[in-house]
Order: structure tokens, then C-alpha cells, then sequence
């Protein structure tokens, strides 16, 4: 399809109109009653075209949290890990107790339990990229010294996000920012011996169990 | 209400089987098909004796999944904390990955997500009590010097449930053995070095933080 600059344009204004309008409706109405007709209303789009962009309501809403997050929680490097990693996790912990991204996302999370789709759409676009991010700045520290060689950085990394959504997902109180710091510190201490004995062959009881599995 | 031994004994046999029906026709049809009539039916109760104990199908549900995971997930002692954790893990990822206990708790986390009074339902009949229960054993391990005196054992619990939910919600692949192995051990190491100095006082840098807050 030729499309000109100007009718590129028009589309990303609409895009964009329609990833704001779900967000709003999600903060007015709650996540359960939105719905396509009333994000395209609000929009100025026709429902036509969402479909066209989107599977379902949940794409809709899971693009425009994936922007808000990936905006909200980058993977700064200062030189100090615990530093970016405590950064990091306290941007995710205020997104997920804000309205209307927490809501939001459990709006996702509610529905992936029975759509064997969208779970796959959310892993894709939205969990696995951001965990190997995760894995990859853990990496960088580790080149830096700042992080053992042989550390099992995909356990870290879900040492260090696995808790979030535990009490998210719960619905408990989710953490301050002290418990942010102590979960960090806790998450790289675990990995402080977490390296293999230099001469230790794979497999070797001092080998850290876990490491290259599927994540 | 007076009852007589008898109808005690007819109301405890309708109870069990409901809870067995429950998770029987969750086995058969998939959380989301079954209703309080399928339930009601298989039992051999009618509905309005189901709805005089729990007020809907997902507090059948929660009864019949909270009994079962109490079952299969003991807090035993060997007098090796890490090889009860283990044991406790491992109990719980087997769980969460056989139906029809996994996609039951699955339901149940996807109504808690737009249901506050089941959320807390929740949190007071299972999550709470095994939390407890969890920071309970590993305080034992620390009175018996298996864990460091002035560890955070609440944040403890949290990094070792935290990555079982996290891909259970996620709808990744469950932990194998060895990677609860890695888990248990590394949240353990996290552990060794959290202890603070004898003499520190309260809120000095050498005091873990995050003791004490709300779980």
C-alpha cells in the first residue's frame, strides 16, 4: 500500500489518539468498562480502524502501557548498578500504583490467564524484551567489575521483578522505596558468591544450577 | 442453630463434596465454564445450600484450592533449611503447573484483579497464612543458626514466592528443580551478609531496611 507523508501523518495523529483515549477511559471508567466503541468515540477514530491496528481492546491497552513503561523504567548507566537497578525498580513499583497503568495492567494480566494469544503478545512485546534489557545492563556491570563473573543474571533479574508482581498481582501494599533498596541490595549480594570456581567444568557442583535455561 | 451429630456428619459430606466437584468440572471444562449449577449438580446439593457457605463459585474455588495447596506444600523440618525450602518450592510449582490446581488459582488471580473483597478473601485465607507460616520456618532456622540473626526474613519469603508467581502470571515456563535449587540458594546468600552489626542501632546504614513494614 502507497500511503503519502501526509496520510502517514493523519494515521500516527489517530494512533496516538486512540493509545491516549484507551488510558483516559481506563482512568474514568475503570478497565472493565472501556470499550472499543468508547476508546474510538473518544478518539475520533471509527472502530474500523482500531481493529485495524489492534486484535481486541487489550492490544489497544497493552501498546499504550508498553510506551508508558518502557518510558518510565529505562536502564540508565550512572557506573553504580544499585543505583540504576533501585531507579529502575521504583519507576515500575509508581507505575503499577498509578492510575490508570496499574489498573491497566491488571486488566492485561486478568485476561492473559485464559487467552493463550495475548499471553504470547504480552510476552513478546512487552516481558521479554524488558527482561533481556534487564539481563543486558546486569551484563554491562558485570564487564564493569561491579557484578561477579558467572553470576546467573536471568535469576537475578527475576529475584529482582518477581516480588513486584507478587504483591501486585496480590494486591498488597506495594513497596517504598527503603524496600526497594533492600530488595537490591539482597539481589546482588545473592549473586556475590554466586560465581563458579574459575577452573570449575559445566555441571560441577560449584557451577551455579540454572543458568542458560529457558526464561 | 442446634444440628445433631448426624446432620453435622450430611453437611460435612455435602462441603467435601462440593469442593471436589468444583475442581473436578475446573479439570473437565476450564475454569471460566464451570457454574455454581455444574457444581451444585455433580455434588448432589442444591445451590442455595452452596451459596450458605461461600458467596460465589471462585470462594468454592479459593476453599478447594487453599485445602489442596496446604496439603502438597508443608513446612517440614530436617534440620536443613535449604532442602525444605526446596521441598516447599517445589511442592508449590507442581501445583501451579497441574490442573486443574494451576488454572484454578489462575482464575482466582484474574478475578482478584477487579474484585477488592475477594482480593482481600484472598490474602486473608491463604496468602497471608502462608506467608506467616514461611517467615515462621525460617525464623526457627534462625533460632537453630541456619539464618543469620537480624535477616530480612519477610523480604526473604517475598524473593522466594516473588519469581514463582512471576512466571506463573506471566504464563512462562515453570521452574525446574535446579532452578528452585538456584532460587533457594541464592536467597539464602542474599541472607548472609544482611545481618546488621551487633551494636548497630536502629536505622544505621548497617541495619537492613525494610524490616518491619506492612506485608
Amino acid at each position: 500500500m502507497i500511503t503519502s507523508p501526509s496520510s502517514l501523518r493523519r494515521s500516527e495523529r489517530s494512533r496516538r489518539a486512540t493509545l491516549d483515549a484507551a488510558l483516559e477511559l481506563c482512568t474514568e471508567k475503570g478497565y472493565n468498562r472501556v470499550t472499543v466503541e468508547a476508546i474510538a468515540a473518544r478518539a475520533g477514530v471509527s472502530k474500523k480502524t482500531i481493529y485495524r491496528w489492534w486484535p481486541s481492546k487489550v492490544g489497544v491497552m497493552l501498546e499504550a502501557f508498553t510506551q508508558v513503561l518502557v518510558g518510565v523504567t529505562p536502564f540508565v548507566e550512572t557506573g553504580d548498578i544499585a543505583a540504576d537497578l533501585r531507579a529502575h525498580i521504583n519507576g515500575l513499583v509508581r507505575l503499577l500504583s498509578t492510575p490508570p497503568y496499574g489498573p491497566a495492567y491488571s486488566g492485561i494480566l486478568s485476561e492473559m490467564h485464559h487467552d493463550e494469544e495475548l499471553a504470547r503478545a504480552v510476552r513478546e512485546q512487552l516481558v521479554t524484551p524488558r527482561f533481556e534489557a534487564a539481563v543486558e545492563r546486569l551484563r554491562r556491570a558485570q564487564e564493569q567489575g561491579q557484578v561477579p563473573a558467572g553470576a546467573d543474571l536471568p535469576l537475578a533479574v527475576e529475584l529482582l521483578y518477581g516480588p513486584v508482581y507478587y504483591r501486585h498481582v496480590l494486591r498488597k501494599p506495594s513497596q517504598d522505596e527503603a524496600t526497594v533498596a533492600a530488595l537490591v541490595a539482597h539481589v546482588l549480594r545473592s549473586l556475590t558468591a554466586g560465581a563458579p570456581p574459575a577452573d570449575a567444568p559445566e555441571g560441577s557442583p560449584g557451577r551455579v544450577p540454572g543458568q542458560g535455561r529457558v526464561s
